[in-house]
C-alpha cells in the first residue's frame, strides 16, 4: 500500500499540492487518509461542528466537510474518530529545545505524544557555543522532523558583550544571512531591551534585517517598568513578549500591538496571573498565545508539553475553545503561517489531535502532515502493529559539535584556590546568594578566615561553597573563582556543568577543590554534561555530548539521569527546589544582582566587574561563631 | 516649520524609522504630531481606553500611551482631540476603483473625507482594456497616494476566453511578474471558479505564483452550491470571498479558513444577511471584513464609503468595536499587513480618524501616515487655513491610455441593421431580458415582423430595443447586433457606453439606429464614456477618457454628469432602478442567461454561442396585436 501518510520531511507546498487537493475535494481522486465522524474543533470560527469528516492527501487537508465518502478509494486509510474531537495540532509559540537537554529529534519524539505538532524554537544556547553554524545545524535538524519546527535566529550572543566571552558571536550579518534560510521564521527573543531603548546599532540592525525579510521579531522585555522605556521597546519592533508575569503586562502588550505569549515552563508559571486579561477583563483573545519557553526532559516525560499548558489555561478559567485558539491559530497568525498551520481547513498541513475531552485533554491520536505519529487510542491498525517508524530520518550531529569542551589542560585542586589578601587573617568576600525559586541572586558579603596556607576556603557550616567558571570554548585554561551561598552542600562534594547560561562555559560549585577538579575534568573528557563528585569520585552524571548542552539519547533516559542527579544532590545536602537551574544561571550576567563569568565576578546591577575581596580582614559583628 | 505631516508618498519603513520612533517614545526626540486627550479605540484588544495620547513621527506611531508630553518639542504640531474617539483609518478589503468611473487619485480624494485610509483594489476592468500595462499604471498611481492603496493583480482577463475578445489578456506569466512589484498585495478575485474546480492549468498557475510570492489569493465564488464544488474551490487556494449573500455563505467561508468579506456597494447589500453569523451565531469575528466592491461616484459624494459600510454594519446590530475590527485590523491581518496598518499601535502607519460618536460615526478629522488630510472638525490650524494641499502629487495618465476607443471607421445606421431571414415575413428572435435589480438576464424569445425593406426593427411598444456590441480595442469594425427587452425606451433614442463588463467594448442599446450610430461615434471621438442620444442628437454625456472607463475630473463633477444621464434616460422612458448597471452588464458573458459579446450572442448558461434568429416566421399565439 502506497499511502503518503508514511512520508516524512516537508510536505509539498499548497501551490504544488493544489491540483490534487482540488481533485480529492471534488471527488475525482482518492484521499490518502480520511477521518470520519469527528467533532471538528474549528478554531477559525470558534465552533465545534459535530459529525464531520476530514480528507487528507499529500500531507494537507483537502476536504473538511460533512461527508468525505467521495474521497475514499481502495487504498485510502480510514480512521473512525468515533465522535472524538478533531483539534488542530498544538503550537508552542516560543521555546528553547536546549532546555530539555535533548537534540531536536529527541525533543520532538518526546512532545509528539503530547499533541505538539508545531514549535517555534530559539536555539540561543547553541548559538553561544557554536555560533551561526550551530543555528544552521538546529535549522537543518528541524527541517527533517515529522512535525513543524520553525527556527528563530538568536539575537543576543553574547548576552552581555564585554562581561563574558562566548564560543561564538552572532552578528547583524549573521542575522541577515539566516533570514534567507528556508526554515527561519524570525528573530529570537531580543533580550537586550536596554540596547533597543538606547538604539544600540547592532540590535537595531538585527531587527531591521528581520523586518525587511518580512519575518517576526521576537521580544523579551523582562522589566516591570511600563513607562516610556516599555513604549520605546515596543516602537523598536519586537512583535511579542513571553516575559510578562502580571495581568497588566499582558494587557499592555496586547494594547501595543504585540502578542502576549503566556508561559508555562518547567519552572515558569506565568499563565494564571495573565490570562485574566481575557477571562476577567474580556480582552479580545486573538493576541494571546501559549508557550513553554523552557521544559526539562522530566517535565516532558512525566507531565506533558503543550497539552499541559492547555489544561492549565483551561484550569485557570479560560474557555477550552479560546485556550485552543491560543495554542493554535493565534500562534500561526502571529508568524504569518495561518494558511499553513494552526487550523483544520483546506490547504493547511494536516496536523490533527484526536481527543475525547476538551478539558482534561487526553491526547489519543496525533497526526502530523497526514502521518499518524502517535496513537494511544489504537484507532489506526498500522501504528498499532508497530510496523512503521514514524521517525525514520536521523540527524547526525557532526564531530565539531561534539568536541566543544576545551579547557586546555587537566585541572587540579589548586586551580580553585582563592588566596587570602597577603598577611590578612581573614577577608570579607562577595558571595553570590542564590534564592530558591527566584532567578535573581543576592549580592552578599561574608567574612572568611584564612587557612594556615593563606587560602580562603568554603565553609559548609555557614553554607558557603566555592564557585568557579572554567573557560571552555577557547582552551585558554582560565578559571575564575568566587563563593556562593544557598545550595546547602555538606561534606566534600562539587557539581560541575557545561550548561551555564548564557555563554555556557563550565560552572562548578562545591565544598571541595578536589571534587571540583574531578567534576570539571570529567566533563572535559566526556565532551559535556553535568557531573556531581563526592570525595573525589563520581556520584552522578548526565551526559550532554552535543555542544555540551544536549543529548541524543531518548528523553526518558536523559530524564532518568537528571533525576538521579537531583537525588544525589540531595544526598549532598542540596534540597533546594530546582537547584540545577540556579546552578546553571550563576553565570547569567544579565540578571541581578551578582554573577560570575569567565572574565570575573560581575555586579549585574551596575553591569561592571567587581572584586571578589570586599575588604581585608573580617567585618564587624563576630560572624565566626562556628 | 518643517513638520513631516506635510509629506506625501510612502513613509519610511518601520525598520528605517525605528531609531527615531524609539527616540520619540523614550523622550529623546520630539514627535512631528501629537494627538492629546483622545479615547483610544484599541482594535487589537477590543477596548476603548480613555484619555490617551498618540505621538507620531515620520508617518508612523511612535508612542501610544497615557501622556505624550515628553514627545512634544517646539515644532511639534499638537491636536487636542477633546475626548473624541481615535479610530484606526478604515480599510476597504476589496473594491474596484473603476466602478467609481474615477482615476485612483480622484477616487482617493473622494473617499478620504469618509475616513478610508486603506483600500485593496483589483483593477480588473482596466486590465481588460490595457492588460498588464494598465495594471502597472494603476499600481504606480496608487503608490503616490497619501493613503494606502494596495493593488491586487487581476486574475481573469478575459473572463470568458473564446466567447469574447479583450483589449489585452492577463497570463500566468503576467501574474508572476506583477508579484515582484512593490505594491502588489495579491491576486484579484478568482472569478473563474469552474476553472479552479476543474483544475484549469492557467488559473492554478496564477494562484500558485501568488502563493509562492507569499501573497493573498482573492476569491469570488458566486454560487449557492456549498457541496464538493465549494470545497474544491477552497482547496485551490482562494483566501477570501465577497460573493456570499446568505448567513450560511459567511459561516461556510469562515469554517473553511477563508475570510468572509461582507459587501455594501452602491448596488450590493450583502452585509445584513451575513453579519448574523457573528451577531446571532456568535462566530469569532476575526475572519470577517467589510468591503464595498463597487461604488459609484454618486454614492461616494452623497452617501459615503467605508463610513457608510461601518454605520450600516452597526445598524445591523454589530457592536461598534467588532464592526471597527472588521473595517481595520481584520483586513490588515488578512493581507499580512497587521504590523503596517489597521491599528493604532507603535510602528504602524499613523492612520487615524477622529470621531465624536462610534455609532453615527461622523468623520471629523482624517490623518493618514501622520498627515492631516481632512479636518471637518477644524482641529488643525494649518488645514483650516487651507494653506496646504494634501494631494500635491499628480499622476499623468499617458496618451495610450486615453486612446483606447478604436472602432476603425465612422458607423452608420446600417451597421445596426438586422436582416430578416430571406423571404420571411417575420422571425422569432432571441432577446436579452434584463430584470430590475438582478444581475442575471432572462433568455427570451419574441416574434418580430419584417419591415418592407426586410429588416427586423426595434418595437418600443413591446419594449424591444436594439442592442449591439461594437468591437473597440482592435479597430476591426465588427458590430454584433441583437435585441433587448426591459429598459422601456420610448421614442427614437439610444444609449452607448465604453463601460461594458468585462471586456469593455462599446455596448449600445436603443430604439433608433441613427441614434445608436450617433452615440457610438460620439464615444469614439471623445475617447470613451457614456452617451445618450435622442433623435440623432446628444441628450447626456459622461466623459471617461482614461481607458474609456475613468475620468480624471473630481468625483462631484462625474457624479453630476452621471445624475444628468440618469435623468435623461428617464426622459427617454427608462425608469428602471440602476439601469446603467444593467446596460453595462449586457456583455458580461459569465453571468446567466443570455448575453452579447463582440463575437456574437452568447448562451451564458451553456457557455456557447447561439443564433439571434430562433426560427423563421412568427411563432404561435398571435403576438402582433399592436
Amino acid at each position: 500500500m502506497n499511502v503518503s501518510n508514511t512520508r516524512t520531511g516537508m510536505p509539498d507546498s499548497w501551490a504544488d499540492a493544489a491540483p490534487v487537493l482540488i481533485a480529492v475535494a471534488a471527488g475525482r481522486e482518492p484521499a490518502d487518509l480520511v477521518i470520519r465522524d469527528g467533532r471538528w474543533v474549528n478554531v477559525q470560527s470558534r465552533e465545534i461542528i459535530d459529525r464531520h469528516d476530514l480528507a487528507i492527501v499529500r500531507g494537507r487537508f483537502a476536504y473538511c466537510g460533512p461527508d468525505a465518502t467521495h474521497a475514499i478509494g481502495p487504498d485510502t486509510v480510514v480512521i473512525d474518530a468515533g465522535g472524538r474531537f478533531m483539534v488542530p495540532g498544538l503550537c508552542d509559540s516560543h521555546m528553547h529545545i536546549e532546555s530539555g537537554m535533548l537534540t531536536v529529534s529527541r525533543f520532538v519524539e518526546a512532545v509528539v505524544p503530547h499533541g505538539t505538532t508545531s514549535m517555534f524554537v530559539d536555539p540561543h544556547e547553541i548559538a553561544n557555543v557554536l555560533g551561526i553554524d550551530g543555528v544552521r545545524l538546529v535549522h537543518d535538524e528541524a527541517l527533517i522532523q515529522p512535525i513543524n519546527v520553525f527556527v528563530q535566529m538568536p539575537s543576543c550572543a553574547p548576552s552581555a558583550p564585554g562581561l563574558e566571552t562566548t564560543g561564538k558571536e552572532i552578528t547583524p550579518e549573521d542575522v541577515a544571512e539566516a533570514m534567507t534560510w528556508p526554515n527561519i521564521i524570525g528573530l529570537g527573543e531580543m533580550m537586550n531591551f536596554p540596547g533597543v531603548i538606547n538604539c544600540d546599532h547592532k540590535m537595531l540592525a538585527e531587527m531591521a534585517a528581520t523586518q525587511r525579510a518580512g519575518k517576526t521579531v521576537g521580544g523579551h522585555y523582562a522589566s516591570r517598568d511600563l513607562g516610556p522605556a516599555f513604549h520605546a521597546y515596543a516602537a523598536g519592533g519586537p512583535a511579542d513578549d513571553h516575559e510578562g508575569t502580571r495581568e497588566i503586562d499582558a494587557v499592555s502588550r496586547a494594547r501595543q500591538g504585540m502578542r502576549a505569549m503566556l508561559r508555562l515552563g518547567s519552572a515558569w508559571y506565568d499563565v494564571e496571573a495573565q490570562i485574566t486579561a481575557v477571562t476577567r477583563l474580556g480582552l479580545d483573545p486573538r493576541n494571546f498565545t501559549l508557550c513553554t519557553d523552557d521544559c526539562h526532559s522530566g517535565t516532558l516525560v512525566h507531565d506533558g508539553h503543550m497539552d499541559r499548558v492547555l489544561r492549565h489555561a483551561i484550569g485557570c478559567g479560560c474557555p477550552p475553545l479560546v485556550a485552543l485558539q491560543m495554542a493554535t491559530i493565534n500562534t500561526a497568525t502571529h508568524f504569518g503561517l495561518e494558511r499553513e498551520i494552526g487550523s483544520i481547513a483546506p490547504g493547511r498541513r494536516a496536523d490533527v489531535v484526536l481527543t475525547g475531552d476538551l478539558e482534561s485533554f487526553p491526547v489519543e491520536t496525533v497526526i502530523s502532515r497526514g502521518q499518524v505519529l502517535s496513537d494511544v487510542a489504537g484507532l489506526v491498525d498500522e501504528v498499532k502493529d508497530g510496523a512503521k517508524d514514524p521517525f525514520p530520518l536521523r540527524f547526525s550531529w557532526p564531530r565539531e559539535s561534539r568536541n566543544t569542551v576545551r579547557i586546555g589542560r587537566k585541572l587540579t585542586p589548586a586551580d580553585f584556590e582563592v588566596a587570602s589578601p597577603p598577611g590578612a587573617m581573614a577577608a570579607r568576600v562577595r558571595v553570590i546568594g542564590v534564592v530558591e525559586n527566584q532567578a535573581p541572586t543576592k549580592a552578599m558579603e561574608m567574612d572568611l578566615r584564612a587557612s594556615p596556607e593563606g587560602l580562603l576556603d568554603a565553609d559548609p557550616g555557614r553554607d558557603i561553597s566555592h564557585v568557579a567558571v572554567v573557560e571552555r570554548h577557547r582552551a585558554s585554561g582560565r578559571v575564575e573563582n568566587g563563593f556562593v551561598s544557598g545550595f546547602g552542600y555538606r561534606g566534600r562534594c562539587a557539581l560541575a556543568s557545561t550548561v551555564a547560561h548564557d555563554s555556557h562555559h563550565i560552572v562548578a560549585a562545591g565544598t571541595c577543590r578536589t571534587s571540583m577538579a574531578g567534576a570539571v575534568n570529567r566533563l572535559a573528557e566526556a565532551g559535556g554534561g553535568i557531573a556531581l563528585f563526592r570525595d573525589g569520585t563520581e556520584l552522578a552524571f548526565v551526559h550532554l555530548p552535543v555542544a555540551g548542552l544536549m543529548s541524543d539519547s531518548p528523553a526518558p533516559e536523559v530524564a532518568g539521569q537528571a533525576q538521579r542527579l537531583v537525588d544525589a544532590m540531595a544526598e549532598c545536602g542540596c534540597t533546594m527546589n530546582n537547584a540545577f537551574m540556579q546552578h546553571s544561571l550563576m553565570a547569567l550576567v544579565v540578571i541581578p544582582e551578582l554573577r560570575i563569568s569567565d572574565l570575573g565576578l560581575v555586579d549585574s546591577v551596575g553591569f561592571a566587574f567587581t572584586d571578589l575581596i570586599a575588604s581585608d580582614g573580617a567585618g564587624e559583628g563576630g560572624r565566626f561563631e562556628s
